[in-house]
């Protein structure tokens, strides 16, 4: 009986075949967690008698979501992070080298056929990288810490099947949008997603990070998609490591098939409070933001500011307007300096902040002010998210917010090609 | 009677020859503040029945404390300063733009004679562009916006003859915290310091600054230089706006008259916690730290980060310390990044904050964990000030910040050189 990509990822990972719907023990080949989640994953260790990590070369903490600390109290959790991690002799990301899900798929540690846990929501972005990758709780992260195993129940799979070609000023950002409002915020929940089809097939690697990023937005469990020679190239930049990519067999059973043709698919915005309250960038168009934000891990890559770049390059930011600017890694940063991409983002009126989630989570670094409208690269948008319940947030792509940062509400970007 | 620069500018501002102890009214040519202060003086300036500014062109905020913002509730103060700057149609310095000690002069707006008035205490940084400047309250501060005039006990003066030149690996950092530590704290309470011969004549504009910046930690009202040709051309930079060099006489009349030979000064430290706690680096060299922080108001430059840079090139961050670099302004940012310097110290280990106070006042960015040492090259170490009473605070040149983040531990710059 043929397999989609996740259930042969877990049967090997389990020593058996499996299909959707078995409940599976499987090893893990890589293990993360954050400050929002290690501080806690670290009490649960304790409590659970574990002594050491399971292979220390497969462990690492990022310290990402309030970085650099903005008080004693996270201070002091950052501290443990690191002292723990010293302890057990395993990886610490520490203030300054980025987002989780840019550091590690940096460090060349995940990749095709990988099965990876995290203690963050948004860890099914390595499922671009063909890799079964997935958010678990502070608990289960203790757990998988001391083990290097989990349980799982398979999930089933939907296919996205993405023909056509995109239209100009429209990005991933803006095709995971539209699925997402499609589906809704609970139409794939526990599922797995594959996406797949010519559409998929001509993005960067980089856009295809975005896609899978946003996997859990419509509740799935994973966002996964097949290699190819993006994707190895992509890799290549960081590793030797050999990775065996892993494809559904033709005659795996879906769950569902979704076809979509992307070539009418608009630059997409999703409005307060919700991700899959999606519409088309007219709909909204027009709308004053009083902060604009690029970055965080659905859109915080090299190309991502490049695009962005390409719009504010020779332009201004409007007077009225904050733009808040988070590359995701310090690679990230250091190329996008190399290519010049900082100093016109900075001579636009950009702040750039330390590589890390920047106002994504509300933590610090731009939460806005009541009454505010904010339009940001991010994931989410629910009341609160940036720290202000009394904020709205609308989501859109690297384009379209540096068009809103430029005009000072919210803009189509193909007004800028 | 001969006078001297500060009784000069007062003089000129108040339409009467005063020396010191005379009791003035005086017209102020710019008034500044900060997130810090600002929002209490609006408060002030709407109990007085405040309508107006006095001149839209000398007055401004600057959001640099906490920028971006981290929280709700410094985001409700920056929106209440970005309406009521915009409801006054005078000049707000938004998040990104820079610490208000580096961008009120590159406003150019500031120059030799000018008086000017801003709610911080390092206000008196200007004096290094031979302007009385001079930090207020919030409510000193709302009466300044309303009529432009401030009344003073003109200072009397103490003039600071600094003879010989400084040896490699020492800074005007060294010098200022020297010369801090000699008179103490309190040595210059309320006085005006003068500071003057050939090892001043010597400095950089930029490094000169940094003295002055320092001038309110040994109680001094200000802290003021003569104006040469690197003063003009340094302005110049930033403006044609003409400004007349205002000179002390010869005869003019100080209180106190030092005398420093700074040939053997070698490069200093200041203590926990007390900024005249001021030892040579070589007492307290092999002190572990945590956080090194190059930015502020005292030595966020470019000359700065490229004396930071010089060291930490090809070099990397020790492995258990944070390296925060928090350039002073745009400006310097951009400039920065122009010369390879930011890729330097990115590439050495450092986290880039946005321009800003960065960590230094504890509000964000960095406060260090209970426990930790920081040495920083800010202007203060008093206990608690980045954040946390459980840390501690040593200060120190850029050089000697970025040799301590390479070795881990309080290291004399000149194993560097």
């Amino acid at each position: 009986m043929g397999q989609t990509i996740i259930e042969k990822i877990l049967s090997s990972h389990s020593g058996q075949e499996v299909h959707a719907n078995d409940i599976v023990v499987a090893r893990v080949d890589y293990v993360m967690g954050q400050d929002g989640t290690a501080p806690l994953a670290i009490k649960a260790f304790n409590e659970m008698g574990g002594r050491e990590v399971f292979d220390r070369e497969r462990v690492a903490f990022v310290i990402d979501h309030s970085a650099p600390s903005p008080n004693e109290g996270v201070s002091s959790l950052h501290k443990l992070m690191r002292e723990f991690s010293r302890e057990k002799g395993f990886c610490l990301y520490d203030v300054g080298e980025g987002v989780c899900h840019q550091v590690v798929p940096e460090s060349g540690l995940v990749g095709p056929g990988s099965l990876v846990i995290g203690a963050d929501s948004h860890t099914c972005t390595y499922g671009a990288l063909n890799a079964f990758s997935t958010g678990v709780g502070s608990t289960d992260l203790a757990g998988g810490l001391i083990s290097g195993r989990m349980w799982f129940k398979v999930p089933g799979t939907i296919k996205f099947v993405c023909r056509g070609t995109l239209s100009p000023g429209v990005f991933s950002k803006d095709l995971i949008l539209y699925l997402i409002g499609d589906v809704t915020a609970d139409g794939a929940t526990y599922m797995a997603a594959e996406y797949t089809g010519e559409a998929i097939a001509a993005l960067s690697q980089e856009a295809r990070f975005t896609i899978a990023n946003m996997a859990i937005e419509m509740g799935a469990k994973a966002g996964l998609m097949e290699a190819d020679e993006k994707t190895f190239a992509w890799l290549g930049r960081f590793t030797r490591r050999k990775f065996s990519p892993v494809n559904a067999d033709p005659d795996a059973e879906y769950a569902k098939i979704l076809e979509y043709d992307v070539s009418g698919i608009e630059p997409q915005v999703a409005r307060p409070h919700r991700v899959d309250n999606v519409a088309p960038v007219g709909e909204v168009a027009g709308k004053p933001v009083q902060q604009a934000v690029i970055g965080t891990c659905t859109n915080g890559r090299l190309e991502d500011l490049r695009i962005a770049a390409g719009i504010l390059r020779g332009r201004k930011v409007h007077k009225e307007v904050r733009l808040i600017v988070a590359p995701a890694s310090r690679r990230v940063f250091l190329d996008a300096m190399a290519e010049g991409i900082i100093r016109d983002l900075v001579e636009a009126g950009a702040a750039v902040v330390t590589p890390g989630c920047g106002p994504c989570v509300g933590t610090h670094n731009g939460v806005p002010s009541d009454g505010e409208t904010v339009i940001s690269t991010a994931n989410r948008n629910f009341k609160g998210r940036m720290g202000n319940s009394k904020a709205e947030i609308y989501l859109a792509s690297p384009a379209t917010v540096a068009a809103s940062a430029v005009t000072g509400k919210i803009t189509d970007p193909r007004e800028f090609i």
